[in-house]
Formats: structure tokens, C-alpha cells, sequence
């Protein structure tokens, strides 16, 4: 599925670049930063049997917003595959304590190497050599697809598994809010003029799409905006 | 799709594998060595877009032949990406050099990658700590997500980006095949009772599914079962 805004402006223009983007708070923030280091990017969605797919229309709506060119949105089956409370009929931890160490059932396996494996392959296709993801080691909920550590090999998988890498003009990864707490990504995001209303970040929301306010996500989310003093403009059930 | 065999035994009963299984000769030969390991092979494969969907009939009497409990044949959107003559309206290339060194048109993008991450998703969420594929650095077709350097990134990505691997145990991606030559691969596969009559390796067949004979691939495989002073099972067009 391809989305062409009706923004202004040429698509050649800038130099593209790939950003996967789910809707939430983490990736419309990216987005604005690529396009905020002059890159035009293609926003990259999945389909992939979440059970929050209100996401894909955040998503949509997140990117025309940014005046996004081409919005892919690839139907992936992780479903078949199981083993998580966002794509399976597990219940969703609430108000779950954010300090514990173990890795929590809303774990999706292996699905950042996934979104990723699929950003190198329309990479390594269209000849675009940046690829900007979300994610985050600071207030994300302990997964381990979201490490420093990890990107790392992803860059290193980039380097060695594609005809670019073998050319020695591997696509980059770019994590810019790996190492920034929720605060500093929202106060990054609206300096760059991000719509947090349009974003949405809950694992559970309700069939109006309103976040439930107690699973890891809208505790994070809504804690971040507090302390900033604000109020979070995305709507909640309990509100 | 599960596929169940008609085969006496229990599936519990041994230690379960992964083995990526296209329909080809060399993963076929694989899935012979996993089980002559003693493992109990889960076969995973894809309906991406490919031309040549004969080989999923192809993989799928594979497997039945060698008494696969349990095949799960995932379908991925590969076409949304492009790039490849494997999976667009490009030409496959016929009679070429087999030692030229450039990459060639029928490689897919990251394809590998891909594979190897619903792979990793799978093990994961299963519980599964042994993944199987047969890439081929020799008598391949200078793919670059083939070669030993790249296998060793994703054992990295593997160790770094599960859970499994966070916790010390992360999944193995083994590669029996990757050093040895077409004819070796060939050699070791009847050795362990391998019907290659059943498999399928042409990136161009004809509608009846038989081998076209002149793709890298058919050279390949037919000029091994030649130094071996054999016929090569596969059904061709130009026989």
C-alpha cells in the first residue's frame, strides 16, 4: 500500500531514507528528526497481527502530518509464529512494575530483527543507504532488541549480508533516541513540532483506540509528559 | 499451514530444529543431516512471491519423505520490495559464467536476513535452540548473505537480540553445507538416503515444474551429478 500526501515539494529532491514507523510516540519522533537532518523519508509500516492495530492508523495519520511521500505498509504473519501478549490472546501486564528485570510478555520474538531484515532488503532494492528506527535502552520495557549492543550487530549484518555492504556502502541503522530517556524525546519531538495527539502507544487500547492507561507503554508515556508538566494529547479511556 | 506426516514416532521425543527448507538440493541435504544428528526437524518455509512456487510442492514432498512432523509454510510479501528476477518481471539469466564476480539479478534482497529472522522469531517463541540452513559459499552463486562472515553476524544478532540469547542461550545457526562443494553436498545427501529426484533448484521452470537447465542454478547442480557420473534425478525440459 503506497500513501501519496498532497504536500508540497519533490520527492527527488532530498536524499531518501527509510523509517519504520508503528505510530507510536518513539517513531513519529524519529520521523521528524530525519526529516529534520533533510533526508525524505519513506515511512515503512507492518501488518503483522498486532492486536493494537490502531497503530497503522497513527501511523498513517503520523506521516501525512510529516508530509511523507510513500507510505509502505508490508503484511507480515507473525501470528503463525506466537509467543507474545501483543499478537496472541495473552493478557497485557497492567501497571506492571517498570523497574523489573525480566523481559515481559509483550515481547514480540525476534520482531525488531524482522522489521529490520525487511528495511535492509527495500533498502538494499531502491539503493537508499539510511534506515531510522525507535528504538530506545532508556524507558523502553526491557527488550532485548532494543540495546546498543543489538544495533551493533544489525549494522554489522548490514555491512556483511547485502550487495551495498559487499560494495562498501552498507545501509546505516540509525537509533537516535537509543540513549534518551521518554522526557528528552518528547522535549526533542516538540521542539521539532511532532503532534503527539496523533500518535499512539498503548498495547491494549479500547475499540475507540484509547489507550488503557495501565499497561508498560501508557505508564511510561503518561509519566514522561508529567513530568514535563504537560498532559499527554493522545486519548485515554480512564481520562 | 502445518503439514502432518503419516510417520510412526514421536515428535517429543527428540531435541527439535529449525531447518529453513526451500525445496532445493541443498536444503533438502540439510534437513537429511539434522535428522541424522538426531534432531527432530521443524521445516520452515516461505511463499514469497517467487516464480518458481513449484519448489513449495517440492518442499513439501521433502518433508514428507523425511517424516517431518511439523512444516510451516509462512507467507511474506517480498514482491512490495522488488529488486530481485526471482520475484519481479526481470529475466533469469541462461547459460551465464559461472565465475563472474559480480552479483547477479536473481539474488533477492536481504532474503536470507529475512528468512533467517522469522527463523530466529520461531526458535524463540518455540523454545527451540538449534536453527538449520543451507547456504553455500562455494557453489553458490556469489550471494553475499551466503558466506561464512555473514552467518557469523547473525549468530551475533542471534545472541544479542533474544531473549534466549540474553540469557545465555541463545539459538545456533548452523550451516553444514557452507564450505563443502555441490558435489560433496551431493555425496553427503545420498549417503543419508536423500530422494534429490523430489527436489526442485531452477530459479525459471517451466509450467510443468521441470528445470530450465541453463540457470545458474540448473548448471550448477547438473554439472556436480555429472562429475559424479550420474543423472540428475530433477526432471529438465531439455531432456
Amino acid at each position: 500500500m503506497n500513501d501519496e500526501s498532497t504536500q508540497a515539494g519533490s520527492p527527488g529532491s532530498r536524499q531518501r531514507a527509510i523509517v519504520l514507523l508503528s505510530g507510536g510516540l518513539d517513531s513519529a519522533t524519529v520521523l521528524a528528526i530525519a526529516k529534520a537532518e533533510g533526508l525524505e523519508p519513506l515511512a515503512l509500516s507492518f501488518r503483522y497481527g498486532q492486536r493494537h492495530l490502531i497503530e497503522l492508523e497513527a501511523a498513517r495519520q503520523v506521516a501525512a502530518a510529516a508530509g511523507v511521500h510513500e507510505h509502505l505498509v508490508v503484511e507480515l504473519d507473525l501470528r503463525s509464529i506466537g509467543g507474545s501478549a501483543l499478537t496472541a490472546d495473552l493478557p497485557v501486564p497492567k501497571d506492571r512494575d517498570l523497574q523489573a528485570a525480566e523481559v515481559p510478555v509483550t515481547y514480540v520474538p525476534a520482531r525488531n530483527t524482522i522489521f529490520l531484515a525487511y528495511a535492509l532488503a527495500l533498502a538494499e532494492a531502491r539503493g537508499i543507504g539510511d534506515i531510522y528506527i525507535g528504538i530506545n535502552a532508556i524507558d523502553g520495557s526491557g527488550y532485548p532488541d532494543c540495546r546498543p549492543e543489538y544495533l551493533a550487530a544489525f549494522q554489522q549484518l548490514s555491512a556483511l549480508g547485502t550487495r551495498a555492504g559487499v560494495e562498501g556502502r552498507p545501509a546505516r541503522i540509525h537509533a537516535p533516541l537509543i540513549n534518551l530517556s521518554k522526557v528528552k524525546i518528547i522535549q526533542r519531538g516538540l521542539e521539532l513540532g511532532v503532534d503527539y495527539g496523533l500518535t499512539r502507544s498503548c498495547y491494549d487500547p479500547d475499540q475507540a483506540g484509547r489507550g488503557c492507561g495501565h499497561c508498560d507503554s501508557c505508564l511510561v508515556r503518561r509519566r514522561a509528559f508529567r513530568q514535563l508538566g504537560l498532559v499527554d494529547p493522545a486519548p485515554y479511556a480512564d481520562q
